[in-house]
């Protein structure tokens, strides 16, 4: 059966793999002191243009956003999540593990809106109740909604405003800014946010996120925090190999877009038969509702999540493509469901 | 400049690598759901002969001795460690930041005695002190030295009659196994402890480490540790795959064994010099002590550490050797030495 | 001015001043080992008719909330509360300090009932969200409403059901369990929670709260927790002595009974002026909805909190009574109120 | 019997427990923000002479401890502590529970020295270790020595060229200051300490000490700290009396003079009878070097610590004097031991 439950069910991008065996011999340092990882940071610094940024190779996103996170905070401040962020609900409570409240508030479509942010600075104003101190958001965010450059900008000013901290999950971030309608490059995320991380799990890399630290006061000491944590990697050239490879020739974007283009390729299907759909989403993320039986019969091709209830009848269903998705799947899928 | 500052330097097995290439563009469950994550943990059960244990893959040393720990101890509770173990010099306070303190012990050259935990014990007996709960030790400990099965065998005693955890880092196990004069087997490990781990970044793996858990009692929900702590990896199928290697055709203890015998081959040529050592390790750390103006000479052409001054013109120094370790480096090492 | 703010305004009722003064030269141990917290505690058992509960005097509500919740929670455990919660809204992030989330569920008039608490478990089934294990209510709750004797079982027989530790803050127990309407006893509290504590700091006492643990699992060890956490007073007899007092001849439910009548008292006079009221409580807060402009006429003769604006001309201020509130500040409050 | 045992075991001054009473029944703000306790603040403040420090009065040793040492360091920073130091030894590990290692050096008769602190920094090079960041001592020492001023100029000379925080406990601060030889005023331990505490459980009052943090960096948001930890008490005047009592006319030091000179009176009845002492403490702590069977016969007596076994026949007891100690009862126990 062919599985769109997510964008990790393969391995790696095949010039993943063969830059790990041709560099498979040669000696490197020890924990992200290699030269892959060196090279690595320095094209990702280019891609951003500003060299003044730190740069730190993570395993995975919960990992990065603990880590991060920890790291920014006070113990008495807290971060403020829409209720569908990642930090929110899938995380096993890891944030709150590192001692900081994350206060949910109503997303629109996924994101978060400065007016929901001030809401929640109005009712935290002395030692009684925690201190906001960050936002995070998640571009796409966990519904496949993104924002545009707009929007990412008015949230950078009300946070420079409020002396809050913007930070960014980028799991998917390369399927958001492969989405031209966003005006929005790698170079903004930097610009807008305090700090953000490139998602490589999703996009091609058998793990590994880019933390990208913008703002000077967060960046002190930052490897203590990932060996504190136990995430710096003995091998880190496992991770810098990866984003070295992903950020040569464009490969990153090209691997984002392929996700992109199938995603299409299912709506466009989808819309044919008149389907409709729980949010309309861009990115590699396609929730379209259906109806259980026709659901029930495509669990014996397909394996994918039954995202919501929508009513006795009806459920919208998730459709994850990625790097690795086949054109053939796609329509595999679309024909099936024709019939 | 060849390196044997650590087992570390290079990639990984090719076996291993070649594992990924095979697997690569087949679709699996994430999380650790994956078919070759389920092959190796029953690969390793039946080696060990207990099929009642429960066994995760974490990616490292560190990481593993953190989630661990932490979800072993109740708040209150410490760990006992020798003052040369892992956990109490080397990972940054992370064993404190999950809460517990580490109570420190003077090793016999590196490892943990009964009595001394018992003096431990003797000054621990009211809630105005840590609770001494769990006992940490290393094997090979960090100074290269084993513990025999008599001697583990002790410790397990011990720990049971005081009702303590006893817990070993493995992150170089092999090497310890492989030394036929510790009559010690991974079935013995697991036996004489409540939990350990089996060491793979050190021992041919890109990153890796099986962490065993016998004790019952400690077993539970261990996975919502695993993911709290942000090391519940997405494509869980790279750990998986590495460890299904390493277990077949008896791979792991293969590369352990020649990562001793390199060892060995430096000791000998060392001896053959009359050169001293800072302590009589038999796995793949060595530790001799030279003359400063010698180490000036050697660290021109070889890469390791300094490890402890001696006296005004001596210091001992630590090569480790691995899995990927070349004959020819050694004699190199032993050439330039007679130099 | 005289102040309705809240029920801590005062010092301590004079029989425990007194109590104080008799017992202030004679020798006790240190660490709640003395001879007051003994009686105190005896005292309380006696009165809930069960010799088998722990009972643990400890400095204030928060303080207790943070060591219990942090006591009876592993790591990756949750607990639920009302949004309108003490330590979902008041206590800086206390709990999420101890490293444990709180989710937070709609409140049925400050009270929680096990419908929301299923919705709850319904979508917190696996290791990628935390599991809810704890469900925390208050009573009275922040909003003055109190549990009956059928509600409470109710919960306690989901909490069971359900796995869950049912805990309960009662700061202002003492006002909930003197409404005759509310068939509630302190046994009752016993019997359906699995630990609740008895508020002195809000009933008459300078500080203390008694902590009662019914549930055996929970009990073990737990004066390591207060002395990890800083609440062991050195002279733990202040904490008996004001208890010993509290639950002799009655005191502890005269002083909540008076606070309870001039809240009534209070009530009554404002609806005879047909004032209405933000919500129906029968305890020691009072919520009458009044225009702005009286509000403020009446802050220059009075304290108090300003709770919640309910359109352009009219907010609900909390008024809070306490054994120490003078029947004449109430019948002033209401003479002011009738011009 | 009458109790050498420690410094609480009565409860407070008579002074103190007057100005209860007389305050008791007036309205005061909750939380710290009373008349009370601004006014202790301010007595403290022209005492030392120093209007630009930040004051807050906490309920114990540990929970202040745990509070200022919690707040002032980040995650991966530890502190450095005498091997006899409280924190170290006496806490239940409390401070590894707010996250943070407690390096233990060798101490000089209880006291730290700049030369051991060295030792610890040279081997605290890099992310793989915690990075020492906080000097913690007490004054007087867990074994009642004392800090000459030159001594801890010396150390504090010695913090601020290395970047440390020097962090005070003075729980028995007053008999330390009241050791003319000393040469040491409480203005003396705010210019030499970032930050300390000045003791008021174990000098006449029922509970309370009073933080005084002097370094710029370490006041933001401190009352966020000690709410988060459950230590902001709602009757805060409970603190503030005490201290405004302390601080009037004198007390502070009389009490702490009374103390010192019953155990000069102590010690000075040991010396006739030839006695040794485990060590040499000019303050309310005395550490007489008895046989077993000497011990014995005043333990029918008196109550004491035995402190430390020195041979087969002799042992150190501890003897604790008070403001409240009654110089009848030191000459009954030098009476006793006569016979």
């Amino acid at each position: 059966m062919y599985s769109f439950k997510n964008d990790y069910s393969e391995g790696a991008h095949p010039k993943i793999l063969n830059a790990l065996i041709v560099s498979n011999m040669t000696q490197e340092k020890g924990y992200g002191n290699d030269t892959h990882t060196n090279n690595a940071i320095s094209k990702i610094k280019n891609l951003i243009g500003n060299k003044d940024i730190d740069i730190h190779l993570i395993s995975g996103g919960t990992q990065t956003n603990l880590i991060a996170i920890g790291a920014f905070l006070k113990p008495y401040e807290a971060c403020i999540s829409a209720n569908t962020g990642h930090i929110a609900v899938n995380e096993t409570g890891a944030i709150e593990y590192t001692g900081h409240k994350v206060i949910t508030i109503d997303s629109n479509a996924g994101k978060v809106i400065p007016q929901k942010i001030q809401e929640v600075l109005d009712v935290h104003t002395n030692e009684h109740v925690v201190k906001p101190k960050l936002v995070y958001i998640s571009n796409p965010t966990e519904l496949g909604t993104i924002y545009t450059k707009e929007e990412i900008k008015a949230l950078s000013n009300f946070c420079k405003s409020n002396d809050l901290i913007l930070y960014a999950d980028g799991a998917r971030l390369g399927s958001a800014l492969c989405i031209k309608e966003s005006y929005l490059t790698l170079s903004d995320m930097c610009n807008f946010t305090d700090a953000f991380f490139i998602g490589g799990t999703k996009n091609g890399a058998l793990l590994g996120e880019a933390l990208v630290i913008r703002n000077e006061n967060l960046k002190e000491n930052f490897r203590y925090h990932i060996k504190q944590k136990g995430a710096l990697l003995a091998k880190g050239r496992l991770l810098g190999i990866q984003f070295e490879e992903l950020f040569k020739d464009n490969l990153y974007f090209e691997l984002a877009n392929h996700a992109n283009e199938m995603a299409n390729l299912l709506t466009e299907g989808l819309k044919e038969l008149n389907c409709k759909f729980l949010i309309d989403s861009p990115t590699n993320q396609v929730f379209p509702i259906l109806e259980n039986k026709v659901i029930e019969k495509l669990e014996k091709k397909f394996i994918f999540y039954i995202w919501e209830k929508i009513d006795d009848t009806h459920s919208a269903i998730r459709l994850v493509t990625s790097w690795a998705t086949k054109k053939e799947a796609v329509l595999a899928f679309i024909h099936e469901l024709k019939k």
